[in-house]
């Protein structure tokens, strides 16, 4: 018998973060990180799929609204035909005209779309008993082109274009997987650099990230320029001079104060500068690049297709940040993977955050089977933080990913979880 | 005794609009024009401002439920201390880190953060007894650039730079405050070109509108080359030779099919292509600016004043279409209006939805007598629709909005409205 959906079960989740300054930086003093959580539930119990969107607190509230928005769409579905159409089950709801005028394709209408397509990947991928990474590098070429919205792409890349790409990459896909297995994919911390960590912990967490096997790790910026000289100088002194440091302003500065701001750091040799402005300015974050001598990355808040086209088009990046709950979920990634591999640039994802390093592994090694084949310059962002929650945690091992082989999308937040941090009843707050 | 605010109460208020294919174009089929809606009470029941994002329909409650989410940061405020910092009341809402990454700064949350933005500025007119346009134009240069928020700005506008665009305005307000009396703005339509109209249709309300003393009137384009042009010669042959008549393709193309259909209309001279592509392809809207003869406007969808930067440095397009409920409220427009202003490009507005036309004709009324001092090559839109729900509607005479004389921005919408179409209990829906 067919099964369809029966609903979108939606959940505002809230980790108590604040209190402990993890994840703080110069524009997110005191994040307390969420995930507007979605379990897309069919007339099968046994069958259900997990998505979520990555928020910092207030606000996750209206992100839940947005998912539950679009159970219309979803419910009463036949659940082989949704999952069977996945370009097309994406295009209705990215396109859907009355809520496209709430974006379009950006904000929190978007990223809810994106939470629910995820979560049909997920469940996708479990009823075909792989991991999403898996899943998406067996498809063809011609399948992967079918998913990927080419809307406002067609001046950078076409659906040809894309298909070559792919075709191109399909030589030494089993290689690579294997190659994945054994050895897994590079990773990058940020546990050592947050803002309100003091000068001690700093250190300290500096050489546990370099004995962890780490080759780089990411120090917060942009608070305060002496305070940011020390701070480097500080971890130089505790990795060494080998172990790359990158720095994250988080869209602090306007574009002068970036470059001015860079250039007085370029003595630290950053590896690169993350958000050095508004995620919007295109032309801003190409200044920028070309007045500095630090390599520039940015796209952690870069809100669709159309917005990363163009910091390509316009030589505005040298690391493209792709997000797993920011655009609209797998497909738009996809898309952003072939723009970024049409360009040559690497892809080195944002993670961190609730689940994102969860989630974003897929997409990276899916690339490395069977998009962009390297690995060269690339790194996944890694931080400690709340993978107990996870019924499939991210596995870290000599600074580096293992690869997921549980079948879905590793986004499952286990059930006792979703209980106690529930907002605002769960235990977790409602104790305090 | 002072006063302070008591409650955010929002609205999800819908007119059955669809039925009719008003407001149908080639991306928006079937548009339930609507408002998400926020009275801004407080502790004298006589004094309270009205704002509202403006949505085509489904989602209107995520927007409102947005709406809500910013009562904690205002219930219990001092009225007089909020109304008397316009610049930090705004910097406050917009720049929660919580909130911020929701956006930052675009979609449901930036356009929740307007309307109550606007809210409060109705408010404050009200209580200085002046209609908006009016409160704001009698504002010294320092009291508005203190409305500005300059971040990301300053690569293309400073703080000195707009006090100087102000201060150099500042002689023949008092004049150009008399000619608005006297003569009122001019306006241009969009009644007659909506794409779900019968050629007829389109025919007798083009006539009807250079009977009304429009000079300029606008047509929903995109749906189909050959419709295109057969509506075009039907609206020339309607208006004459001396009718402005622009065309507006709501995003519907890729920038190479943009380029390829407006070369094809280019026989018709359209004065203007509005939306020819994605709001956000500020690189794709300069490319199609380059390629054709008519002139590019664009703004309506434009999320933010970074984006509308960008669009000026890169020379994308010939007329700035401001829009009252897509940005973060009065101030961001001003921002926007003065960005204009450094790039010598003249604003004209988006209207009509429900009650854009009241909202926004105060901004350029603001613009003529304080910022750009001209009303050369300026347009605000008008669309004669649902005007009657308001307390106070814009007013057209001979093809120009009458100045606004009552206090406050005209956003109320009347009270039996606001019961009568709430959705989904109001009469107008559960009688349906």
């Amino acid at each position: 018998m067919s099964l369809h959906i029966t609903e979108l079960d939606c959940a505002d989740l809230r980790f108590p973060t604040s209190a402990e300054s993890d994840g703080s930086d110069a524009m997110n003093p005191d994040p307390d990180y969420s995930a507007a959580y979605v379990i897309v539930r069919t007339s099968d119990p046994e069958q259900s799929g997990h998505g979520f969107v990555f928020t910092i607190g207030r606000g996750n509230e209206v992100q839940s609204a947005a998912i539950q928005a679009l159970a219309p769409h979803l419910v009463g579905m036949d659940l082989d035909t949704v999952l069977a159409e996945m370009g097309e089950t994406s295009r209705r709801l990215v396109h859907d005209s009355q809520l496209r005028w709430l974006g379009p394709e950006k904000g929190v209408m978007h990223m809810a779309i994106g939470a629910v397509i995820n979560a049909l990947w997920d469940l996708k991928a479990r009823r075909a008993g792989l991991p999403l990474w898996q899943l998406l590098a067996e498809m063809s070429p011609e399948e992967l082109v079918e998913l990927v919205d080419f809307r406002y792409l067609t001046d950078a890349l076409t659906r040809e274009e894309a298909l070559t790409i792919l075709t191109d990459a399909e030589p030494g896909r089993a290689e690579r997987i294997e190659q994945l297995r054994a050895g897994g994919y590079p990773a990058y911390t940020t546990t050592p650099g947050w803002l309100g960590y003091s000068d001690e912990k700093l250190a300290r967490l500096s050489r546990e990230a370099v004995a962890d096997g780490f080759s780089q790790i990411k120090l917060k910026v942009g608070g305060n320029l002496a305070d940011d000289q020390r701070r480097m100088a500080i971890a130089r002194a505790a990795v060494g001079p080998d172990v790359r440091i990158a720095v994250d302003a988080n869209q602090r500065w306007d574009v002068p104060d970036a470059i001015a701001w860079m250039n007085a750091l370029a003595t630290h040799q950053p590896y690169w500068i993350e958000e050095p402005t508004s995620p919007d300015d295109i032309l801003g974050h190409a200044a920028i690049r070309q007045a500095i001598s630090t390599p520039v990355a940015t796209g952690e808040h870069v809100h669709n297709r159309v917005m990363f086209k163009q910091l390509l088009q316009a030589d505005a990046l040298d690391f493209v940040q792709i997000d797993a709950t920011r655009v609209a979920g797998v497909n738009e990634n996809i898309a952003i993977l072939l723009l970024a591999r049409k360009y040559g640039k690497p892809v080195c994802p944002h993670a961190g955050g609730v689940g994102l390093c969860e989630l974003v592994q897929h997409l990276s090694m899916f690339d490395f089977v069977a998009v962009s084949g390297s690995m060269q310059d690339r790194v996944i962002e890694y931080v400690d933080h709340l993978h107990e929650h996870f019924a499939t945690p991210a596995v870290i091992r000599d600074g580096r990913y293992l690869v997921p082989s549980t079948p879905g999308s590793s986004a499952e937040i286990v059930p006792l979880t979703r209980q106690r941090f529930r907002f605002p009843d769960g235990e977790e707050w409602s104790d305090r």
